[in-house]
């Protein structure tokens, strides 16, 4: 990135919107509960089979994620088992999906796993889906290709 | 997400692409020097002095992303000083600007944070910058419009 680096010493971000984000989903554990919860994944049990993640980890992170309003926890019964909790993305939650592919984006593209992966389509045409950036003039952007400036919200 | 779930029991992703990148970045202090980075900083007290996390956390933190082959580390001496290291994105660290935007983005869109923040804008128009779901045909691609599946690498 380029842009108007004279100023940079004069200033931290205090209350940078990528650091408020990295406080409630800064561990890998939370990243592969969200992961296995865009999957489909909505049970305690599927959390810690497919994450390979500890029972007091995954409850931990899907007690947080519940209380940062990521997932929703709602009741459910087996027949004649006790309640348990399913959890479901909410839309705050499912938001998070152009990061998540981001991620995985680059582990793919830097080779930094060679076995399978999921492979994302756009339900409409079935064209692969990826994350990228973009202008809102519409047009592709590079890394290189942006400027940095700073700007001040009501 | 919505897609073929029915055989979702049968297989756990052991070599995620997104697993294996957050063993590289899994940590706030890791994204926040890659921000830092993206933003211009080099040297060691500038990375510590804008994320404001601990000087041996940054050093930890350089160290890793250096190994990983996210940043370059290249000598330089300030006149009466003894050598030191300065720190630049490799192509590889650069190519995470997407998941970095997306996580600013998500940030912003959900209000985590009230204050300042980076305006990224596009060196050719001037348009703000954004990370987005696309789909190779160029489709704009909402979370609820992914269909899973699983694909064989060689």
């Amino acid at each position: 990135m380029t842009g108007p680096l004279a100023p940079r010493e004069d200033w931290i971000i205090e209350r940078c919107p990528m650091a408020a984000t990295l406080d409630i989903v800064s561990t890998r554990s939370a990243f592969l509960i969200l992961r296995e919860a865009f999957y489909g994944a909505t049970r305690f049990e599927q959390f810690v089979q497919r994450t390979q993640i500890s029972e007091p980890v995954a409850a931990a992170r899907l007690r947080e994620l519940t209380d940062a309003g990521l997932l929703d926890r709602e009741p459910y019964r087996d027949p004649g088992q006790r309640t348990r909790s399913e959890y479901h993305l909410t839309d705050k939650g499912a938001d998070l999906a152009p990061t998540l592919i981001a991620l995985m984006d680059w582990g793919d593209r830097w080779g930094i796993d060679g076995g399978a992966r999921i492979e994302l389509r756009h339900s409409y045409c079935g064209a692969p889906v990826h994350a990228e950036l973009r202008c809102t003039d519409g047009h592709e952007v590079q890394a290189g290709e942006i400027e940095l400036g700073l700007k001040r919200r009501a």
